[in-house]
């Protein structure tokens, strides 16, 4: 079975010049909450580590996430589009937008799908001026993303926002009400709002999480592993959140989760390809 | 022991054309999800099936729950009434009201209590203009409520309104407090805000949690089962939520969570018959 | 190891006016929740029954938290002071402030650090004009704490205030954001928001979880557990909430939880013993 890991950030271009490559000591002490061990590929910098280690982890191709944001620093979707490019088959790219035009921002949706971008990435919390995902100004955005076919990966969990109200699911459930046709990742899973996001994601058929690093060795993981072999087999999206934690060791870990295995192949796989439309052999 | 099932909708009159017997993929959907298979009663629309399958579960009374509602269907206070008079000691009913006309409002309350209804069921998220449970438009309807004495059931749970936001449960933190002599029964039982609704519980000693069908294989069920088993025994009503479980099925599956031999006999009748002032023999 | 329990309010002077020593059927109620009997001590309201349930704990130090409330009582930080004084070495002080007058509170906040209290408690929601936590009115409080370097003690955390809003950890995210090298210590510990308040504990280096009676017997009580053995354990906070709790029995109970040696520790003495700058011999 070929894995997709949905959040994988590697070292180059932009992604070097963000917190998550350059405020090493938090990135490890995060990495040793969640339960591992920083990866050498992490600390060095270092592609050829990287890809061996992706290797390792039968990892066939990682979700690049472009970024616009101000506390955690931007990637442009040149430098996606390069980096898709330059590793053929490896990675597949999540274009960002610019949230303060509207125009010029669905023009970058309508032009990351010509270009191939399998997914619009929004960081309502971290852009920077932070709004909430819900925001007005991002509907004609999210109409957009409807529009032309894409999904949109919402960052919503973790620390997306200056205060934990950016993160209230609440939001997320009006979206997903608003745009039924509209297939929503919710990155970071929503996580610290466990319970609450599960029942979203329970009432809306086209929310989809995908916990990633907050899944690991944190409060509400044996909730998000119930749902995962449950009611959300189908919209459970495996990811690492790359270099938050080591791509090899999460994947290791992953696999130890008691999910059954189709659900495991659904999950790790099957949801992200048909999500993204990707044709890789699923084997 | 008799069993008290605290939400029960027989597929008559008004029900049969709301949603929970006209959608009945996404109930069975629903019904899949809490561990159980469609009951035959609720595939069929069958009272014969379904007064089997209350008696297969031991249950003697059902609580038939009007309703007011835009989204999910309406049934009159006439014609529960009708369903309790022809279904002699199966059936106990609970009055809902209009909650635009505070006047016509308080009119059917005090109607409702002559008319031997036991308990006023009130949806603010599901009217058809949705409202917080403590909208200042329901204070009147909830003081008429503790006037004549008689208990009020929230919805406020689910997917009890437009959004996450109708069910949080700050809203029944304030009416619990504000009406302290008024007995609150929380159907659905505020999940999925789990901590805080038994928070709440613990707080506020008029407060009744029936977490109902969403105790059923959902994060939060183990929070629940104790505090049903420790200091909630006294507040704790069992309801199956048919036809989103099947009777006796839910029955079963209840019967065997860890919970104490006289706490269960509290939350299966007891506290139920004591709040309804049933008069049903308790052996 | 000695052991620091970080509130305990002995049978003495303000404290036998307060809810907490008048209400005794309440209170008892609660502790039987919590799953202790209640202690001898706190029926009788006697100081030698309390110091020998001390003694038997292994409980050196008590942290006795002055108090400026409405609903439950108050108690002077002249009172504080005296029983400081009259019991020497087996309580440290917490001294209160009057949050109404903003320059007589950052003199009271002045004058406690050179009298020699420890910290500053703040209890917004149970003010007699009740306030969230991050209310605008406390900010020159909260900053003339960060000025004397003196840690506060913020009440949020179970009925602190009239309504679950006051507890929702949002207004304490805010306050560690703004007040980067304020020390502040989450009294009740931010319960029932279990999930919320570990995030922000995760997020913010400088709140210390102090969860006292609501960690026992209480919906999160794993999650609070695990985060103690793990990413919390330099930051969490032994305390018995006595008269709640008895402090022997709590003591005993909170030794038997599945916390490593070293975590044990820190949590039940040196990270308190460290907050409050004591110099009480560590073994």
């Amino acid at each position: 079975m070929p894995v997709i890991d949905f959040r994988l950030r590697p070292p180059l271009a932009g992604f070097l010049k963000m917190a998550l490559f350059v405020e090493n000591e938090r990135r490890d002490w995060t990495t040793r909450v969640h339960g591992f061990e920083p990866a050498p590929s992490a600390r060095e910098k270092s592609m050829p580590l990287l890809l061996a280690e992706m290797d390792r982890a039968g990892v066939s191709v990682g979700v690049v996430i472009g970024r616009n944001s101000g506390r955690y620093g931007s990637i442009s979707n040149e430098d996606v589009a390069d980096i898709v490019k330059t590793y053929p088959g490896r990675f597949v790219g999540a274009a960002s937008i610019d949230p303060t035009n509207r125009k010029a921002a669905c023009e970058q949706i309508r032009n990351a799908a010509k270009a191939g971008f399998r997914a619009i990435n929004i960081e309502p919390g971290s852009y920077p001026l932070p709004m909430m995902s819900d925001d007005r100004r991002l509907y004609p955005i999210y109409a957009q993303c409807e529009d032309v076919g894409l999904p949109v990966i919402i960052m919503a969990g973790g620390s997306a926002g200056p205060d934990l109200s950016y993160t209230d699911p609440v939001h997320l459930d009006r979206i997903a009400a608003d745009f039924p046709a509209l297939k929503i990742v919710v990155s970071h899973g929503g996580w610290p709002w466990v319970h609450q996001i599960l029942h979203i994601a329970f009432r809306r058929q086209n929310i989809y999480l995908s916990p990633d690093q907050y899944l690991a060795n944190l409060c509400g993981m044996d909730d998000y592993i119930r749902a995962a072999d449950g009611f959300l087999t189908d919209r459970f999206l495996y990811a690492s959140s790359y270099p938050f934690t080591p791509v090899d060791g999460y994947a290791a870990w992953f696999r130890s989760l008691p999910i059954r295995p189709e659900a495991m192949e659904k999950i790790m796989f099957r949801n992200a390809a048909s999500l993204l439309r990707l044709d890789v052999n699923s084997t």
